[in-house]
């Protein structure tokens, strides 16, 4: 957006007048004539190119169009089912990296619907690094998963990571995953978006937010019935927490753009000890909830065992929820 | 670390006890002789080699020494006079970014006080990245600083750039600070290390956690008396922030090294809307205090306007962090 | 790899054996009981753990199986019909960001074979970070490519975005594109390495060398004829060139690793006066060709046009290839 | 810098005549007035404002003053008594990390000057990361290499760490470094600046282009005789290459801004057998010179053992630089 302002301004003036609404002035431009320009910054505060337009020595003000309209329209909260998204009611979404059995995703539900957990997470088809690593148990997986929710009156959440599964999972899932790896995958997003169901959408480990809104666009554009953002770190120089949690972006997200986004501290930290400090971090935050992943036997989880919590652990988090506090 | 296995050990059962212990397994290898070590993530939380060599199925353990002894020596806390910082019961440092005039930083300090703020920060001598910006008042601006802290029995914070200051700062200051340009600056470091007072050690925007500590390790080795950690938002990718605040790092340093770590939110995003969720945020996730720049009149501050609170916004954090929640 | 000395060994001597034949020492540990272990770093120069096991002072070596033994029996060189691509003899792959019209390919395909280029390539599916944005002519740009890539004996490049149309892309390309924004899908990869085609992978914009190898290895694993890696450009703090050309992998894949690297410097730096240098550069470091963004009439491309070049422009390339001079 | 339309204006025909002088149109906005604006990228080539308000079409230009004037008019060479720094005969700048002692950087000079190397480098002091490692030789190796260096009538590089040690260094030195860990210790650039002679100014690890254009401006405003940017490798997340070499940076500064970049290809990526590659593909982006870190018995070096090339490994490159074939 630029800010023109007439021959008689009083740049301090409007200089104030633009940071007091949460305007960033990027650079202030003087032309050739004389006019003066001020190029505002991308993640500003939403505002009005008109009503600014009425500020005592604004000329004129130029925007282009945003090109994420149905993002900017979304709103903060997404409701499915009988449970709400919203960072006024923080949700825990919990359970395991994969589900391995039957029996497996069954206890861990009901362990996790003593503590109050209304989402299941567990993943059916796992994105893996390496062609030799397991894969997940695939459809049998999402039917094992959606009789556990069922059970315990949960709403399912899983991944889906190739175009050809989305039916399969439109039909056990309320909450579609799209993974980090999967956010710039544009042929899945047309896929799921046309599944019209709720979808959380992680970042991609290089994504600007503006990425990832656009992401989120392409979903909507395309059928999706919601959109939560699900922050799960980013790539950085310093491998000490395996990722960097971003909670300046999930701020960003809540508190300036209006969005739900949850956050993911088990695979930002890779750490146990690290886990729950950050899930209350990121309600402080401003998160609409966090997805906590959680085992039964954390320390025989063939895989990430070393970030899994026992579901008591979200007892204590619960409660901290249910205080007065963030 | 190194983890050599006796030929009989049960492998899942010694991976259990380890990752049981917050240990991280970064890899498993065979010797061509048929023995297996398993080496041990850097970050893993600090272990007794001696303890972890009693565990059934361990033959032995190989360790390097830490290279920075006196940080893990170090302990939680850092006391100053009658002010204690530390994650049991965080502190708010609060005050403008330049020390403008002595009526300014007079007037501010008294409406901090009245929000409990105990410790008074202010520039006198300013990094600026530009050689034509304003560098600060100076020594003049010390005196300013210190009148106005003893006026209302608060504590001085203000940087040391240059060597040659440092004498006039450790007169003026109780906690100097390093800023994040001069983290890697080891002439600072050791003047400053000499000077033998409590140092407020920011952390530089590309340092690892390792590099942090071991510039840490500079200050302690040449005399100074306790170090306070900064993180103050590092760089990355994505400028929608300014810069990326990294609340894993201050979980980490708080909850597996135990040491005291402030977190400064007003540089690392640069959006009055943000800071004061990441000021709580940084609190949940185990920080021993707050930095915030304020002013009192946040719109007419000469530089970093975008970012600066008035001092009564500090007063809805104070109430917080008395809350009984974090 | 651990390498454990014997009770007798020169810790200098080995040392010096061992980074005389190109490893890195990452780490040295010594036990409770007194042994010496070296860690190696993990993109040490490749070393036969049996050759190493016969150094004096050596008493084993313990390694894990490379998690991707067919990128590492892959060899530097990859051959479809009768182009090899190899730093031996570096190509030039050239053609439009998009194919925007049969007339429009074909033009540039005359002009390209004028200056010894074989390799065609040009986008019939696009990756648009915006769903509103023009997303290719799709299968009908196929077979325009085709048909002007035979009329002038070239081979054909596109890009395959989604899984549904991998049958039509395997049947018109010669070589097949993964982009950056896809190469974790690891559903695509699949379905790509099962049309039995050699396959150009392009780097993540956040991938390690390591991940850029396992996504090869998915490829492979499922039938892939062969692998160009290709390098354009990586995510960073400074947007200055847009992306970050890192040669330093294509120099460590090319002399370390010794497999085939082609490098994209339009894409990276999105910036027409800087693509030649780059590309000299891209071969001098020992890349096998080079990709080259080439319009017949830039200034009027629809997208990407500050970052094409006319085909003229690739004649200085050319001539500078078969000079004596890498 | 803004370019605002006249009514009239032909909106393709203006963006091309743009982007043909090699501008970069970062965005495109619409006043509520109906005035179109476009927005220059920063990093764009260098163009007159009033030429380009010339342009049928343009109304005005807009443009903020360079906040690094003398950098922009520095030119793109710089020369020390006999020797020009120079993309137009590139330098080889070689010698040991550390001056070890007097008979060690004589033998060394000797070898370099075979080698037709005109600039010596060693280290008297030394930036290290940890406080108990070896500080350097100080001023008595500043003597030892002035005298190696006089011995074969050769120019003297070497780093200044302290504000104290100025006045030694410049008495001793041709071209004094600045090393990235105090690219942004402005005190030291004062004083450095203040000794009146040329800099070799190396870029901090993280910092953008622009911040290292400001760090040569602190230089050239307080006095130094001339800049020569050091490209030395940046922090990213894949350490491979331990630094990433930035060849698109090299590229834009030698092409776009036109001035002197060296390369230091060895501390960049931590590894002899990519040094030389590296080394040649800089001077092909564009680079005035290489620094390569030359130890007579590299395997014997007590640090960086693994980076340093014997000085005979030079000759290939000297003959390659004086080949016709950049």
């Amino acid at each position: 957006m630029i800010i023109t302002l007439s021959a008689d301004a009083e740049l301090d003036r409007v200089r104030r007048e633009l940071t007091g609404r949460g305007l960033w002035i990027a650079s202030t431009e003087k032309s050739s004539e004389g006019t003066t320009h001020l190029v505002i910054g991308r993640e500003s505060s939403e505002s009005d190119p008109r009503e600014l337009a009425t500020i005592a020595g604004v000329r004129s003000v130029s925007a282009t169009a945003s090109p994420h309209p149905m993002m900017d329209a979304h709103g903060p909260e997404v409701t499915i089912g009988n449970v709400t998204i919203s960072a006024k009611a923080p949700v825990i979404i919990a359970g395991p990296c994969s589900v391995e059995s039957e029996a497996q995703i069954r206890r861990i539900a009901g362990l996790l619907r003593e503590r109050r957990v209304k989402l299941l997470r567990g993943g059916a088809f796992k994105p893996r690094t390496s062609p030799y690593s397991f894969q997940g148990h695939g459809p049998e997986a999402l039917r094992w998963l959606r009789r556990a929710a069922d059970e315990h009156g949960m709403l399912v959440v899983t991944e889906a990571l190739s175009e050809a599964d989305v039916p399969a999972i439109a039909e056990h899932a309320d909450l579609i995953q799209i993974g980090s790896r999967n956010m710039h995958n544009y042929a899945l997003l047309k896929t799921v978006g046309r599944a019209a169901k709720a979808v959380l959408l992680k970042r991609s480990m290089a994504a600007t937010i503006e990425e990832w809104l656009l992401a989120g666009e392409y979903l909507l554009a395309h059928g999706a019935k919601g959109i939560v953002l699900c922050e799960r770190g980013i790539r950085s120089f310093d491998d000490s927490t395996r990722n960097l949690l971003d909670l300046g972006a999930v701020a960003l997200l809540a508190h300036v753009k209006k969005l739900p986004v949850v956050v993911d501290p088990s695979h930002a930290t890779g750490k146990r000890e690290i886990v729950l400090p950050l899930a209350k971090a990121a309600i402080a935050a401003g998160a609409a909830g966090v997805m906590i992943e959680t085992h039964d036997a954390p320390h025989d989880a063939l895989s990430d065992g070393a970030q899994a919590l026992a579901p008591g652990a979200l007892s204590a988090l619960s409660t901290w929820l249910d205080g007065s506090m963030r």
